[in-house]
C-alpha cells in the first residue's frame, strides 16, 4: 500500500497549448498547492518565461521540474489512466464523471502508475481527437449560465479533489484541552443551582426550563476542566457575596 | 424544504479589505462559476474599478451588485452563520474544520437564513478579531510546503465545496441510447460462437479463454442495441465470405 505521498508524486498535469505564460505559472501555482509537483507542457506558445515566474509566485519548483514536449501522445507516454477535462465533451465516447469521482479512480490508479490529468487551451479546451486519446472525461460541476473557470482555476479545483481523493484532507487543529469529566460537570451544575437559588435567580419550587437550558448549552461546547474551575470560581466568587 | 439554488442564493461572499482590484474581479468570476452572486467588500482600497471588470470576464453581474461597506460588522449584518476562511487561525477560539465539512454546514444554515463565507487580505489573510466574528472557521487542506493559495483560488476551492454541498454537483453526461437486451447480447454471444468456430478461430473442443474474454469486453461496455446490430452485421458478413 503506497503512501498518500507516493500517490500524488504518480500524478501529473498536462496543459495542452498553453497560450499565456501567466497562465502556466498561475496552474503550477494551483497544482502545487495541493501538493501536485510534475508539470508537462504541450507545445507551450512561451516557455520558460519570466510572467509563468511572477504568477507561479514561489511554486517555482514545478516550472522548473517542467518538461515541454511537441505532442500528446508524448505527454501521456507511459500513463495507466489519462483523465481529460472538459465542461461538455460532446464527442467523447468514454464515460463522463464529476471531477469528485474520478478523483478517486485517478488516485486508486496512482497505485499502479502514472495518471494524466489533462487540460486544454483557454480559449477551447480539449478538441475531440485529444480527447479521445483520454481514458475518461472529468468535468467540474458550474453554474449552467456562467461556467467561464480559467484554466488555473481549474487545475485548482481537480487538484484539491485529488488531494482529498487521497487522503491528504488533514487540517491544522486548534489544540485540545483536558476534557472535563461527567462528575466535575455535574457538581458544576449542583454547585450552579445552589448559587442562582441563593440569588434568588432560580425557585426551585419553580425552576422552569433555566438548568437544563444552561446544561444544553454546556453540553454543546463540551467544558474543559479549566472551564469548569473557572466557572465553579464565578459561583464561588458570587456565593461569597451573598453570605456577607 | 428550499431548492438548491434558493440555498446558493442565501450565501455571500466577504471579502476583507482587498488590495488589487484585479484580485475582486477574479473572485467574482470564481465565485460566479459556483452560482454563488452575492458579494459584499469590506474597505476595498479601489472599487468600483476597471480591473475587477477586466478579470471578472464576464461575470460583471457580481461586480454590480457588489456592495461595498466599512465595517466587517456591517458586512455580517443578519447573517445566522459566518465561516471565517483562514489556513491556519491559531488564536481562533471556536471550531475549526474543512471546507469540505463547513460546506455542509453552511448549507444547512442556508435554509434558515444568509450565510457569508468571509475571506480576508491576499497579504495576511482574516484578523484574530475577524476571525472572532465568526462562528467557525474552515480551512483548505494543502501541501504543507506550500501553502499559497490566492484569493480567488481560496473562494474558488470554497464555493466549489459548498455548491457541492447544496446539491450542485449535476455535470452533462453523454447522451445514452437505447441498451441491448440480454437476449440479444446473448444472440450476438451464438452468433459469434459459431462464425468464429466457423473460421476456425475457435475450436469449440479446446476453446481456450476467447468466448470469456469476449463477454468480459462487451459487458464492461454495456452494449446499446444500435452496437449489437453493427456487431452481428459485421459477423454476418463473414458468414458470407466463408459460404462462398
Amino acid at each position: 500500500m503506497s503512501s498518500f505521498l507516493d500517490r500524488l508524486s504518480a500524478i501529473r498535469v498536462v496543459l495542452v497549448a498553453p497560450s499565456h505564460p501567466g497562465n502556466i505559472g498561475s496552474a503550477a501555482r494551483a497544482m502545487y498547492t495541493m501538493g501536485l509537483d510534475r508539470l508537462v507542457l504541450v507545445n507551450p506558445r512561451h516557455f520558460p518565461h519570466p510572467e509563468a515566474v511572477a504568477l507561479a509566485s514561489g511554486a517555482t519548483p514545478v516550472l522548473d521540474a517542467a518538461r515541454a514536449v511537441r505532442t500528446l501522445d508524448e505527454a501521456l507516454d507511459g500513463a495507466v489512466l489519462a483523465v481529460g477535462y472538459s465542461a461538455r465533451p460532446r464527442e467523447f465516447a468514454g464515460r463522463v464523471s464529476p471531477s469528485r469521482e474520478i478523483a478517486l479512480e485517478a488516485i486508486a490508479h496512482a497505485a499502479l502508475g502514472d495518471v494524466a490529468l489533462v487540460f486544454g487551451t483557454e480559449m477551447f479546451g480539449l478538441s475531440n481527437d485529444e480527447l479521445a486519446r483520454c481514458n475518461v472525461v472529468a468535468t467540474i460541476p458550474c453554474n449552467p449560465a456562467y461556467g467561464s473557470l480559467n484554466l488555473a482555476a481549474a487545475v485548482q479545483v481537480a487538484a484539491y479533489d485529488v488531494r482529498l481523493a487521497a487522503g491528504g484532507g488533514e487540517v491544522w487543529h486548534a489544540p485540545r484541552f483536558k476534557p472535563a469529566t461527567v462528575d466535575e460537570i455535574e457538581a458544576l451544575y449542583a454547585h450552579a443551582k445552589e448559587t442562582l437559588t441563593a440569588m434568588r435567580f432560580l425557585d426551585p419550587r419553580m425552576p422552569k426550563r433555566l438548568l437544563p437550558r444552561l446544561r444544553r448549552l454546556f453540553a454543546r461546547a463540551t467544558l474543559e476542566k479549566e472551564e469548569v474551575n473557572i466557572l465553579r470560581g464565578i459561583l464561588a466568587r458570587i456565593d461569597l457575596l451573598f453570605r456577607r
